[in-house]
């Protein structure tokens, strides 16, 4: 990054501009090395800056503590100071990653599908990178390291712009991938790092930069997404938040529902599979309701209750039409009534955001109802929502669930980061 | 569209964006009744709208009547006149159009993939429809049936907005289409087309419909896809031109050279699969360019040669910088001399398209080189690049060749119009 750093960005938002047009050729001209590297090549890099993340640890938790030390005298919530934190635990974490990565099956230049065609046409369509990838993220630093490995496992070049709360944290691991990327005779324009915290920065990527970017992720809350949908000149691949529910129907196993709710919400709080309103079916008001509700209050949930369920337990909160848009990622669940398995369908469709949906019932042509209906990225049957991830897929490492339609939908791993060519060969054959 | 029609247009803009977000609101209502609709329903209304365009042909030549002599009027080029005429064969070929799209097999509901994980959960991925498509056209009337007819295979409601001088010939054929719905027992709102030449209803479908459209596909010239690109704040699926070029080895058989390059320019100039950049190689000049030249010239084509070929025939005009950006899309094509392979690479990858590049060689490495390390959509080797082609592919009718790298590459057909969800079916699973 040094020729960027050289670049004088005092004169404010036009050189912040000019450094992006800068960092956006320099990605653009890593792609072909990138493109037709070998396997061997690539994992080479994604070992080698795991070993440098080992090797760094005391930098790192030297520059995370700059972070650490600015963001608590701007007095950030303790579940942001969390997320920044790093540790040695945290460090090893982050280059088992890098490592598992390496680990997975390459998805370049595998061939897709083949045919031949009456006239002798041999077609195939086989998979290659999508080109320079963007990614706009807040503030976990370890997302410089899943996402900037992502990307190059899958050929691409990247441009990160992580969140200036993490700025030195992101910027000493961005080294390290830079010392993967020598070591393997990779250009370091592969994986930059925006070397700023000016918002202009977003904007250049947003706007300016269609010829240079191929595709923006943007990884954060409402507000980040919400600029990048205004914004953006260039395809999004859309991760929006996670405003997951459960659907429990009047023929299902309570002890299942219940493990299963309170596993879904309580397991972990702050990811976009955590479950975030409970829908129970009217006619299981009578049998469900409190050993579910109870369970949850048991656990440490604030509960939010419809009108239907307020007086199954004194503690429950009244909700409003807002709880049933808000997505906590809090110990806090929002339950309501519904009219079966068409009630939950209508309250899914009118108030959800497409991420991942499940329904507890025993009745297979229930289940199958909401499985076929719902128009969501992930629907379950039986399981709870905290298994909407890439890993638990079996796909590997991911960088986010997307909620789209267009590319990719679910978990975005390196596979989804690629696109396609076709490759025809004939032997002289000309259109009659 | 009785209702639409009924809406007040007069006043302008305003309501213009009002009619637009009433068409929205209808089109996202139908996606739930089109996604669950069976194969033989659609492909009912896809034969029932086959048999409406043949009883109405008198109908359908007198709306284009209409046209036509508007654009007559207003002075439109031959050209221009011919891809809006329609006759008797024109309209028995749409009808045709749509029963091949019939016989095609349905995409929907497909599973593409599934597995189990250890703890048990089955995993698939199944093929679902995008949603709300909006095509936006320029004069071709037979796109209003294309279109309209793949949107309805692939599930999708769709929003047409065609150019205002097939105005008549689109709205007769459209109603042909809801001809085919209502004897399905589908939504009339599964196609509806965009009642008024008014442009404020492309800004509208391009900057205000977000909620309403999940993709835009442009078919069009520059200026048409210049004015989505910079517009668009939703997902477009893009379809830029076809500056498609043939490289011709050193290496190559002179014969083939000269058939393929004569019917890749010729065969039909105004497709987006006809060459306009011929490149030889340097070391080809004395052997191949006379012959190819010549027998182009003796096609009719124009030939705008570079330094290097101008002295090879005296009717080659010399071609300017511009000529290497141009598609000519008529029987005029530009030639000049490379630096073997890599020469013909770096040209391509400067002034191309990213659309269908071809190579004729002998040799199997060069021609590996030329495969793998071209980013276009589609890349030949020997073969016409005419055949770019979802019908020449075996995918059945298609939209158009998609030039960018998100979600689909190369013919757009009615597979490439679907996304897919993920369907979890577990036991009670909690992620531990």
């Amino acid at each position: 990054m040094t020729r960027v750093e050289a670049i004088n960005i005092k004169d404010g938002e036009k050189d912040t501009h000019r450094m992006m047009a800068e960092i956006g050729r320099r990605a653009r001209q890593a792609t072909p090395a990138l493109a037709s590297s070998s396997t061997e090549t690539r994992n080479t890099a994604l070992t080698a800056a795991a070993n440098a993340l080992r090797a760094c640890e005391a930098t790192l938790l030297e520059a995370n503590e700059k972070d650490m030390k600015a963001c608590q005298t701007q007095g950030l919530s303790g579940a942001m100071l969390d997320r920044l934190k790093l540790n040695p635990e945290r460090v090893e974490g982050m280059a088992k990653g890098l490592e598992d990565i390496a680990a997975l099956a390459d998805p370049l230049g595998s061939v897709i599908a083949q045919w031949q065609q009456p006239n002798g046409l041999e077609i195939s369509r086989v998979r290659v990178p999508l080109g320079v990838i963007g990614i706009i993220y807040e503030s976990r630093p370890n997302v410089t390291a899943d996402a900037g490995a992502l990307c190059l496992k899958s050929g691409n070049a990247v441009i990160l712009r992580g969140g200036s709360e993490s700025f030195h944290s992101s910027r000493a691991i961005h080294a390290c991938l830079i010392e993967g990327l020598k070591q393997a005779g990779l250009p370091e324009q592969a994986i930059q790092i925006v070397p700023t915290t000016d918002r202009a920065a977003v904007g250049a990527m947003l706007k300016d930069m269609a010829d240079y970017i191929d595709v923006i992720i943007p990884r954060g809350g409402k507000n980040l997404i919400a600029r990048v949908q205004t914004d953006a000149r260039i395809p999004v691949m859309g991760h929006l938040e996670g405003l997951c529910h459960i659907y429990i129907d009047h023929a299902s196993d309570i002890k299942m529902a219940k493990e299963i709710v309170v596993n879904a919400k309580m397991r972990r709080t702050g990811i976009c599979g955590a479950v975030e309103t409970i829908l129970i079916d009217r006619a299981a008001l009578s049998t469900h309701a409190t050993p579910i509700i109870d369970a949850l209050i048991a656990a440490g949930c604030e509960v939010r209750g419809g009108d239907d369920v307020q007086s199954i337990n004194s503690k429950i909160v009244p909700a409003t039409e807002a709880d049933w848009t808000t997505e906590y990622l809090d110990a806090i669940v929002s339950v309501r009534a519904v009219d079966g398995v068409e009630g939950a369908i209508k309250h899914i469709e009118t108030y959800g955001s497409n991420h991942t949906e499940s329904i507890i019932t025993d009745d297979p042509s229930t289940a199958e109802k909401f499985l076929n209906d719902l128009d969501s990225a992930i629907v379950m049957h039986n399981v709870s929502t905290q298994f909407a991830d890439g890993g638990e897929f079996g796909m590997g490492a991911e960088i986010g669930i997307a909620t789209g339609k267009l590319h990719a939908r679910g978990p975005v791993g390196a596979e989804q980061l690629t696109s396609y060519k076709y490759v025809v060969r004939g032997s002289g054959q000309i259109r009659p």
